[in-house]
């Protein structure tokens, strides 16, 4: 079972990124910080004559991550009760991966990907962080990506997501999980 | 009365632009493309000890713009059922914006700045789109900037905005709203 | 084309009515006032051996109205953020309705059931009357009936709907287009 | 600390009944199941010259566990992505209520009354029931009741409860919240 970690803070080591931590406790796991991907926004080029283009920055690594991850946790920052622009950019390539002839297999892949979402923020996120949590399902299913579980941490200061216990016996009861196998057997 | 789009497509003449356009037909207007400005992500430094640090981008024409407006226009393609990922890091730099000793006022004005939202989208946005709505609405709240209306249109190719019939009708009723004064007299 | 709304109105002439009112002027349709019918909680009796039983209220009325029609309108104030309890009971039976054996083809029915959605409030419902429409949304979804159109109306005072000409805008704008036939045509 | 469950399934020892049982598990409460209680759907009188009448079913009954309480739990299964029409009609009675001469401390009460939300639903709940928990928001928002915290269940048959190890977890942490006084103390 391969995992990746994305995080999509601007910060190493923010709350957001300690609370994924806790999901991959003593689980063998890679992490992509997108601070240090040099990532451009998307150009819509699905309806140009001749598609997207080949874009020269790290977009690949992204691709390449997903395309060998069993599991994925999307772990960002709650900026204005949504992803951080850093992940959102990411995001929106996307709309490019699964278009990339160079990975013919990458949408049947997909279908295949757990995902995780675990999101920290500040104010009232259990609440003003459903919409972002929403989003993510919508993009999902979209994609026919298996939604597995996710994660509402609340944070104001840094190292803050220590005090809220709630949100990490909800990582502890996915890092049980994930190291019994549930989200990876066959359903 | 200034109004200013803030446009976050990467195309220009993109579907939301258009919708936007029909929105201030016959009205004096700017436009910023923030596809056109540098705009780096945010560094979450609000709690570092010496807080955010001036960003040599192109930052300072967002927060001048918003401090010269009445009405602000955020113009947005749909990309995964948020905005884009260009106008979020635009959002995120708000952050830094209420913050930035250099704009004292910034929170004054910003509580009478009316805020629309236009937004496009090609998979049910009527719906998926909500969140989005949401989120913007969480945002201003925030802010204690007036949210005055948002328009949410179906395209799927470029130009299709114009076959949105209901969209339109809501644009010019937001139209007249706008050349009647509605949104800018005392409440 | 057959029309009917479905008035879960505790008053005779309320806002939401009157809204609705507007979507089908100078249009033929029949009006079920819910307030008028007896219409007992639905027992939840999916996983009873003998599965759910006749009751004896007003419940076939509702079902064979929904048989009968080409396009419903429900149109409900917004109590508390979400429909009327008159009009949740009525919905919640339609648990039973699916299941029901003296309707064998109501399910097949419900598929070509246009459905329009008319609601008031006067607690900002353009933002907080989302829930309940992606709440319509899901039920509408899980039943594969086509959700053709919303409406969501500002009012607080009886009578105050004539002055939310947003609303009124984008009732005549369907009005015109139940007109048309653009709801009823084939797709 | 006394605390009322309120109990809007149509069983006994359904679902979301039994997921409340765990969060109070040890601790003293009562319980008052809704379709126990004869509630009459609300009739809109706010704006009727002699203001809403007295009601002859049980609706004193809900006030006045509501009166005597420092938590509440309302504990409701998911139907049609909403809660039950039962806890509907009871929710909307809470306008009469704050309206009512005969409680003339209510509103003040309502402040410091912590509220919890249990809702258990078949249909994907922790995303399809999002919607309902930013309606329970907004109405606990509306009268500045503290919104302790929900749980979102998942469950298709009777019993099925037992078998959600996410949600019996987050009922444990809850019960020893409760316990520890964590959601009474001063804040």
């Amino acid at each position: 079972m391969k995992i990746t970690i994305f995080v999509g803070s601007s910060r190493k080591g923010g709350n957001s990124e300690k609370l994924a931590d806790f999901v991959v406790h003593d689980i063998e796991h890679e992490k992509m910080y997108v601070k240090d991907l040099h990532i451009r926004p998307i150009e819509d080029l699905r309806h140009a004559e001749n598609g997207f283009q080949t874009i020269d920055d790290d977009y690949d690594q992204f691709v390449e991550a997903l395309a060998k991850s069993d599991v994925v946790i999307f772990a960002t920052p709650i900026y204005w009760y949504s992803m951080s622009g850093l992940m959102k950019n990411l995001i929106d390539r996307l709309s490019q991966a699964i278009r990339d002839k160079r990975y013919p297999n990458l949408k049947e892949h997909l279908k295949t990907l757990r995902t995780i979402v675990v999101v920290v923020g500040g104010d009232e996120p259990r609440i003003k962080g459903l919409p972002l949590i929403q989003q993510f399902q919508y993009t999902l299913e979209f994609l026919n990506m298996p939604f597995s579980s996710y994660i509402i941490g609340v944070a104001n200061q840094p190292g803050d997501i220590l005090k809220d216990s709630s949100a990490l016996s909800q990582a502890a009861w996915l890092n049980q999980k994930l190291k019994s196998g549930f989200f990876t057997e066959e359903r």
